[in-house]
């Protein structure tokens, strides 16, 4: 384990969000964005624009949310890879909440976001400030995952439609479907019609609702990450080994990029990439999000502990579609909220589900050892 | 030319619609589907049910309709192939009306069809009888045409959404889109998902603009039409040649089906037939409906004007998924309505927009023959 240039800190909460924190929010949300989520680059300049022209975006903690509170999730959703050449117009975004709570006729009193990631953690502080309106501190999985029912409110009984959905020429649809499958099934058709891309807002629910089914305090564990990232490179540590001390997590596999096969079908970045590196070759499989990671044979960590792809110096957090032959960079596992690993959660978003023929393996931190050792 | 058993009458006015009108309503309707527009058989059944359970269905003229009039067309979306298989549940043909209303926050007047067609001729009766609303005795074509912006409304101006989509399990989505070729991709799209089969309201328009865009008096044109075929076939006359007469077109081939291909891609019913007979080997080519008949190199007639296919002894109409080895049929070309024939509805159902390199050939009736003879 390498040495960590600075101790693990609480991590402070954010309660507003101004322009300067985006560098490091975005960078810490592609972190959890676990190469998928999209890319912070395009993330941070989405919410800047949005930031300096309405001002900051005020964070309720999910526990202070009144119960009658009207949450609203908004989020992108498409291939990460055509999200990088065809950013979404600004004024989108906040489209995609009002045409679901002017179908719904209820007036949103927070945003919040769905997933943590590059892109989307920032859309809804786009969304937020826009329609100058708090937003959640918080996400719906405290990680990223490629399908719509992925999200904890799902395993919570929360329904994902009335859905809306707009794209970048002004086309927008409200969706709703009798089971998050589905929802998933048709707003994926829809994305792809749209051109690949699409701003999404499902999963409106109370102030209970979001408490119990939430992450809590997602985006201040953003910021933290991004800031720790920049402060041990500048102080010559070594950043990688302390986003696995941040996460609770482990640095599993260091080399080369030596091949990546990717591939924009059915809606999604899929495809895998092969890191070679002193352990031996690691095969990553994604889709949207990294799923598997496998060593020589042996699946070191999958599906849905957190598989992250850092650039070894830097400590950068790579998105699936900025992988490139030659990159050298570091993987680390990560472990999921713990309502991850229930049986309902396994059905959801385990490897079986994806395709993968075997149970989920765990990531387990220097702290949380099973007896008996890492596996 | 063959001879009429009866001379062609003055099409009587139908006023009502109950269950013992739908056989010969149906059929007719089948006629000017083109091939498309849905299975008479399984339209009949389905509108049978409704006018059984919830009584007859008053017809309104569109010249009678008031200005103001909320006027809602609902209508089958998919590919026939699919819908023979898959029938329609009848709950879900009012759904797609309330969805669409309730989401405009407007009460429906009078329900519409907007083509003709076996199935979309019979599911707004269905519709009618289940909402107690009269149905407007007219149609936004006069005819079937594949795809959704293909109707005389687009011509005039009017949006084809926000409109609803429903599928039989209980999903429903209401989409608004920039024009009406969005319209059409993005519920295209949500059809093939859905299972290649919808149910669609759409083009919801005034009393006033459906005086304007619609075709008058096509419901009672297809019990005319159906009734005439039943009688002339009683009276050992030559049904084929009553249809030609009943729509001012003619015959223009008969002969044996010898090959059909068929494939059911894109959301649509697409294929060929050919058809061998005195006069050569004629071919259709088709998209859920005719869309051009070509005898030994020479189109014989070309979208926007209907190409008919009848069982050449009973005079029933053929749809494309009922094309089969060996069938003796006879294929008609009647004149589209005339609205059809203006460059800018060229440019929306002309032979051009479906990848045929050549302008519209029309069809003349003996009575409209151009100076120089029929082509």
């Amino acid at each position: 384990m390498s040495p960590v240039a600075s101790p693990p800190t609480e991590v402070a909460t954010l309660r507003e969000v101004g322009p300067e924190d985006l560098v490091a929010l975005a960078r810490g949300a592609a972190v959890l964005g676990t190469g998928g989520g999209g890319d912070p680059y395009v993330g941070r300049l989405l919410a800047e624009q949005a930031l300096r022209e309405h001002g900051p975006v005020r964070l309720v903690a999910p526990a202070e949310l009144p119960d009658d509170a009207c949450v609203v999730p908004v989020a992108m959703m498409g291939a990460p890879t055509v999200i990088v050449e065809k950013t979404p117009s600004v004024w989108l975004i906040g489209r995609a909440v009002t045409a679901l709570t002017e179908h719904l006729r209820v007036t949103a009193t927070h945003l919040a976001c769905i997933e943590a990631g590059g892109i989307n953690s920032t859309i809804p502080l786009v969304a937020a400030a826009q329609l100058g309106l708090p937003l959640v501190d918080g996400d719906g999985m405290g990680r990223a995952f490629p399908e719509l029912q992925m999200v904890l409110p799902t395993l919570s009984g929360i329904a994902a439609t009335p859905m809306s959905i707009a794209d970048e020429k002004g086309n927008v649809g409200v969706l709703t479907t009798i089971d998050n499958h589905w929802a998933e099934s048709l707003a994926r058709s829809l994305t792809i019609t749209m051109g690949c891309s699409s701003i999404i807002s499902n999963y409106l629910m109370t102030g209970a609702q979001a408490r119990e089914s939430l992450v809590a305090g997602t985006l201040s564990l953003c910021r933290a990450l991004g800031r720790r990232i920049e402060a041990v490179r500048a102080a010559h540590g070594d950043p990688v080994a302390a986003v696995a001390d941040e996460l609770g997590g482990r640095v599993l596999h260091t080399g080369k990029v030596t091949d990546v096969a990717r591939r924009t079908t059915t809606g999604f970045a899929r495809g895998d990439a092969t890191v070679v590196g002193p352990d031996g070759v690691l095969e990553l499989r994604f889709q949207n999000e990294h799923l598997v990671a496998v060593r020589d044979g042996d699946v070191l960590v999958s599906t849905p502990d957190l598989i992250i792809v850092l650039d070894s110096d830097s400590g950068e957090p790579v998105t699936t579609e900025a992988l490139r032959f030659g990159h050298r960079v570091s993987v680390l596992g990560a472990p999921a909220d713990p309502r991850w690993h229930s049986p309902a959660a396994i059905e959801l978003v385990g490897p079986r589900y994806f395709g993968y023929d075997h149970d989920p393996v765990r990531v387990w931190g220097p702290a949380a050892e099973p007896a008996g050792g890492a596996r």
